[in-house]
């Protein structure tokens, strides 16, 4: 089994956090952004979306989109429910991610991460993308307020999905993260898992 | 059950799709954009994150998010794959549609249709809109071309949650969909399923 993995990205980060948790070993290539390494993995038909990440069996199966691997991999694990309706929350928190969290809080610190993207970061843009974000992890501070976890009553994948880009939330994003004490105790949380491995790690 | 959805949306249109040819009932709560009553379902806290649709179960249980809400429709029924690394596949469609195509194909037709939106649709935007989704379209074209479905060889649950704002990518998007012949006729051979319903019927 292959990943292809860009090192700087929450949602490459999100399955090797995910293969750390469950003790599982891949052989990783890194493609980070801008690189020769992603723009060859793109010309050989390794990234069906164009995107990273993307799985690749030992068959030569591959798979995008960092949420369904999440699902590939974890399928038979803890993380993932097995009630069904409880099954179903997860999956709308992990697609809550993708078309709201991820285009806000993500952008927000790629803007002001990735040299080739200052340009993009008007304080227009900036200051929009701060409210918007702050209205999201106040969805998520409404739940960890009184929840240790996203779903049900332990780990999902829902909470890694999430974690990937709210970790770096106040340190890329500038998100202000004192307003969420209950969203920070989940952050400690997850750092806290056996197994943990950093964006970085 | 009751589902709370947006008449004019194509999320919400994706769950009325799969009730009608799965030939369940449920009762609908129209909640159209800008309106009182979703103001009103939002003020009961009938939308945990905000937005339309929302399934409501006789117990009172809510489910936002289209994609989760179809899952957890299409549980056990021919449109949600046996085998493990096919429904992961069918997953990923449907976290990109979420992640990539709805925030272009969807947002251009948003931007022309609602008329509360018409001075947010600038040329620039509008033009960069059409480029990208134009090479969204092509990723489905090019599985279309060679394949009657998004995923293996039969309806899944991927075709209808990408055929709600392709469907509509010519009329509202004004995208050029005589580029995409597969496109088409996989659009033609959804339209003919038994218990088909369109976005108004
Ligand atoms: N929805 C996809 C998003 C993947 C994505 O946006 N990947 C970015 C890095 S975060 C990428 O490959 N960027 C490089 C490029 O587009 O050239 C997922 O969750 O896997
Ligand atoms: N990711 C959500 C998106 C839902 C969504 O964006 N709903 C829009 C209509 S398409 C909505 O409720 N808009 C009303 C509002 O935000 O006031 C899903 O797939 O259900």
């Amino acid at each position: 089994m292959k990943l292809y993995s860009m090192p700087s990205s929450g949602n490459s980060y999100k399955v090797r956090l995910l293969m750390a948790l469950l003790g599982r070993e891949c052989q990783i290539v890194d493609v980070e952004d801008s690189s020769v390494a992603l723009a060859e993995a793109r010309a050989e038909g390794r990234l069906p979306f164009g995107k990273a990440p993307v799985l690749e069996l030992d068959d030569g199966r591959l798979l995008p989109e960092s949420n369904a691997i999440l699902m590939w991999l974890g399928e038979g694990s803890a993380l993932v429910p097995c009630d069904a309706f409880t099954r179903a929350e997860m999956l709308a928190w992990m697609f809550w991610e993708q078309n709201q969290h991820e285009g806000v809080v993500a952008v927000r610190g790629a803007l002001q991460f990735y040299p080739a993207r200052r340009a993009l970061a008007t304080p227009e843009r900036l200051a929009e993308l701060l409210e918007r974000g702050h209205a999201l992890l106040q969805i998520m501070e409404d739940r960890l307020a009184r929840h240790d976890w996203l779903v049900g009553e332990s780990l999902t994948l829902a909470d890694l999905t999430l974690y990937a880009y709210t970790h770096t939330a106040g340190s890329r994003g500038g998100f202000e993260m004192q307003r969420f004490p209950g969203v920070n105790r989940w952050l400690g949380r997850i750092a806290a898992l056996p197994g943990y491995k950093g964006l970085d790690g």
